[in-house]
């Protein structure tokens, strides 16, 4: 058999990604779940320390649980899995494995919503998450259902967002 | 004139990134900086509130002074520019956008190495930043000097940061 190859351009990946909020049940072949989670641990950290840690929710009753900690947003659960990336007192290098995970996903033809806002305490009591992690990030992941391509949100011209030399 | 086209796999952008610590004082062209600033306008944030400033600074003396602002690193001052990511109170967001340039960045064959350790205030005043704002990254940007290919620095394998239904 033979096995598939996934090539995509960086910069097609980024100007497609979306955020879903609707997905299919359909299963997530193990390679991508794979690949995706490669990306992340492969990512850069201060002092190369990797504070991160990842928990892939693929149990319904778990899934069903972390809605109501991740403001009640339905969809989390209508995924085939949800990763909750969690860390020690290093939000951003979390920060950047979830992004290179977000950015492979979308390579793979995969969904994600990146959920910035949820309670923190109640997603730890739901996962058994010790004391001294905190929750930095979660998304669904799943095949997207509906539309196909959606117009991205708008954005700020480069110029409002970019100066030389100095705040301007 | 033909455009040059940039076109690099997602996961060879992923897996290749080094920080990169010595650079060629070569200039970068103006489109190359173009499309790492998009990748990084274009991301994802809570809300889209878009709260990222890009502060590109190319003057030698700024660059000089951002060296014992940023730990003594002084490879800093040696890439024709640095680029100082700020925000409000979203640092999470503003590493996202931070990720986009960095990976962007690599896919242009352009070196970078994010600095996460600075003294934020002593940032805040060499480029005039206001109050309400805070530096969340930096990083030089040229090409890289000196060997090619380096390997990877090494990485906790996915059996101790990832685990299934609950932190384990």
């Amino acid at each position: 058999m033979l096995r598939q190859v996934v090539a995509m351009d960086f910069y097609e990946v980024v100007r497609t990604r979306r955020s879903i909020r609707s997905y299919r049940p359909d299963p997530i072949p193990e390679d991508a779940l794979n690949r995706v989670l490669e990306a992340a641990r492969i990512a850069p950290s201060g002092s190369n320390r990797q504070p991160w840690r990842f928990i892939v929710v693929k149990d319904v009753g778990l899934k069903k649980r972390l809605v109501p900690a991740c403001g009640n947003q339905g969809f989390i659960a209508e995924a085939p899995m949800v990763i909750v990336a969690c860390g020690r007192a290093a939000p951003i290098d979390v920060s950047i494995a979830f992004t290179h995970l977000i950015l492979a996903a979308r390579a793979e033809g995969l969904g994600t919503c990146w959920i910035g806002s949820f309670d923190n305490e109640k997603v730890k009591e739901v996962l058994g998450i010790p004391e001294g992690f905190n929750v930095v990030a979660v998304t669904p992941l799943g095949y997207p259902a509906g539309e196909g391509f959606r117009e991205p949100s708008s954005r700020k011209p480069l110029s409002e967002i970019v100066s030389l030399d100095g705040f301007k």
